[in-house]
């Protein structure tokens, strides 16, 4: 017996909408206590650069670094991972990295300009970031596919200099991390992680450059120091647990459907796993196919966790009603695993990413379809969007206007900065009209 | 005589780059304090919904509301509001509203596709947010133009609705601001501000509709609760004092480019205005004009605060080391002002906008030339953009494997999914293996 036990649901019900908000509910409250740790090693690695990032690399990573030199990872070292690495992971890796390459590529924006009767240009240009820094996670979560994820696009979008930390907590790297690193094109790398890898991409140490955009994910210590140099530099998200919502019109193999229930549901405890159904046969079968596979997997008390107090099977009277209840949840991953997938996408208006038909398991755009695996959670899918080139490139306005622009345009803005007492705006508009 | 005294820096100099790193200090520092009061302000509203918002509105803006139906400002008072309008002020208006328009519609994406040779479709879905609320700033800083470059955008990339809140101390009304979100096409508008309105903005209330996103300036009680509700809605930048950087060959006639630096010092007394300029007698002449013109200006104790305590003149032995210096500042408006501007400005990598040319004042992109006068500020330009209509368009990535795509995907993404022990993930794909 798999002792899952999860919850039903009818969107029917009167009380539908509460239920469902309560399912919903994720509160990362921010921890006071931990802020204050964290805004400590921030001003000490402000102040001290490489005496306190070592400091903290030792005492957190239970490392023995006695000069600044030792925190960084040569090209050599990744080299090496890449080229140790057995064939069937080597040919996988590249695959996917070729993959989300491509994809990327599409997602450059590029600059733009027009002329006006008059003369006058106006337009925007968009530029790479000049350098990007890349968190990835030690120990557990060290996973090559976000190194992949993240440091692609930036690549693709031009970014100058790319330095990844990483934590290696008792000196222990993680060869595929350093190999998924070289074939992204990491341009450096060095063995730190926590608060203090985050200031010192912030603020710069004589070892470790400065940035102009910090990516990738970590744990709250990691976040709440993203959060807190926002500002001195730009961040990605700050994501919440993962989610995957599926919605299927009962005609595809119940065992598949668990499975992709699952393949979420194994990231963490607080991970939401949600199931969308107009069968009610079907919603049961694949009930019974989560009974009879929880047992078979490696991470079954994760799963069961997850499944049990954040997953969820939802009946519906029809696939119309269904896309009601994801655009409600705007969930980070969402399976159309019906007959006419774009029948129901077009119905979609807030998702990370869309899997759409019986074929397309939520896994494969984890790993290689191209798509990034980066995407927003906790419902933010409402207001933005899955990591992408365009957040390594940015945009500046262009305005050059010709005499007769200036003048026509001077008139205009010296009666709206008048309106606005702002006298020296309209002064310095109106030296330049004729 | 003017009683102001502005830095004068040199780039030759040994300690320039200190000298400029000083001059480009800008500390706002979190005050704990107003985030208490503001999480306070936050965590009522949640609760209490319009009796809150109710009770914070008539003590900080000295109302004597009694229902909540008294919150709205009704569309009819927005329309009167503009048909009330001076007809050269109307004019100016609907011109400036027309070319922000033709502008933002430039920057609209749009969703792409494509099908690779196994039949797999791989895709961006763009989508409108749902809902926009727009803050508005009351008293002294309620600027229309600034109701015309945060509401345009919105409409032009399909905001489905806008919600304005402006407060109006004293029951006072800004009519220009009312007129301009008349026309800009602000669909509901509400008699709020402070962290309360951000509060009811983010958390819905009876009266009150809750938004995706939250854009507009406001004082720090307002930036406060925008950074506190982000994660629940989206918002946009939060924006420092304003900036301008001047680059002249020696050329252009220097009381307007006085009167340019004015115009961004009139803002507030922490306003930054740079010159950079080749030419030493230049420089002096663009001296003698600050103090010639000061006496003159309305706003002429603002302009001293700011040009003695932010200002700077600074030396450069040719113009590419301005652009160098330019690219360090990341300025959020840069005026070439030369004879040449395509050849500097394709030297610059970090600027929010660039007024190229002699006759671009700075002053024509705040009100009318088309592209958006919210731009990021304090070096932000490393890594952020202008305000634009992508920021109210979101994308969804689209996977839709066919049969053969998801056999040779699967086999990649089982080899990688268990080289990270993600089990689940590896037999959701294995599933789809033919």
């Amino acid at each position: 017996m798999s002792n899952v036990t999860i919850k039903h649901l009818n969107a029917s019900d009167a009380n539908f909408s509460q239920q469902l908000k309560d399912l919903l509910a994720w509160d990362e409250s921010d921890d006071l206590d931990i802020q204050q740790r964290v805004l400590a090693i921030l001003a000490d690695v402000r102040s001290n650069g490489d005496a306190a990032v070592i400091n903290y690399t030792n005492r957190f990573d239970h490392r023995a670094i006695a000069d600044a030199s030792e925190l960084e990872l040569p090209k050599a070292t990744l080299q090496a991972a890449w080229e140790n690495l057995p064939a069937e992971q080597a040919h996988a890796l590249q695959t996917a990295a070729d993959r989300v390459r491509t994809y990327a590529e599409h997602q450059k924006i590029a600059s733009w300009q027009y002329e006006e009767a008059d003369g006058t240009v106006l337009g925007q240009k968009i530029t790479p970031l000049d350098s990007v820094g890349l968190y990835v996670p030690g120990g557990k979560a060290a996973y090559p596919s976000s190194v992949l994820m993240n440091a692609i696009p930036a690549k693709v979008a031009g970014v100058g200099e790319l330095i990844m930390v990483v934590p290696t907590p008792n000196g222990e790297t993680n060869e595929l991390v350093l190999a998924a690193a070289y074939i992204a094109g990491v341009d450096r790398a060095f063995s730190i992680g926590g608060a203090q890898a985050v200031a010192a991409l912030a603020y710069g140490t004589a070892t470790i450059p400065a940035v102009a955009k910090i990516v990738g994910p970590g744990n709250i210590y990691v976040a709440t120091a993203k959060k807190l140099v926002f500002g001195q530099v730009g961040i990605d998200m700050i994501a919440g647990p993962s989610e995957i919502l599926v919605i299927c019109d009962g005609k595809t193999n119940p065992d598949w459907i668990a499975m992709d229930l699952f393949s979420q549901a194994e990231h963490d405890e607080n991970a939401q796993a949600i199931l969308i159904s107009d069968d009610g046969d079907f919603l049961a079968a694949v009930e019974q196919s989560i009974h009879t596979l929880l047992p078979t997997m490696e991470r079954a008390d994760i799963i069961r966790a997850s499944l049990s107090t954040r997953g969820a099977l939802i009946k519906v009277d029809n696939l119309d009603v269904a896309t009601d209840v994801a655009n409600v949840i705007a969930p980070e991953h969402l399976e159309l695993s019906v007959a006419d997938p774009e029948a129901l996408c077009a119905k979609i208006r807030h998702a990370g990413a869309i899997f759409m038909g019986r074929y397309t398991a939520e896994a494969l755009g984890d790993y290689c379809a191209g798509p990034n695996h980066v995407l927003p959670t906790s419902s933010t899918a409402r207001f933005s969007s899955p990591l992408g080139v365009y957040d390594f490139q940015k945009r500046t306005s262009l305005i050059n206007c010709s005499a007769a622009g200036a003048d026509s345009l001077g008139k205009i803005a010296s009666v709206l900065a008048r309106g606005e007492s702002l006298t020296a705006h309209a002064r310095s508009a109106e030296y330049r009209i004729k």
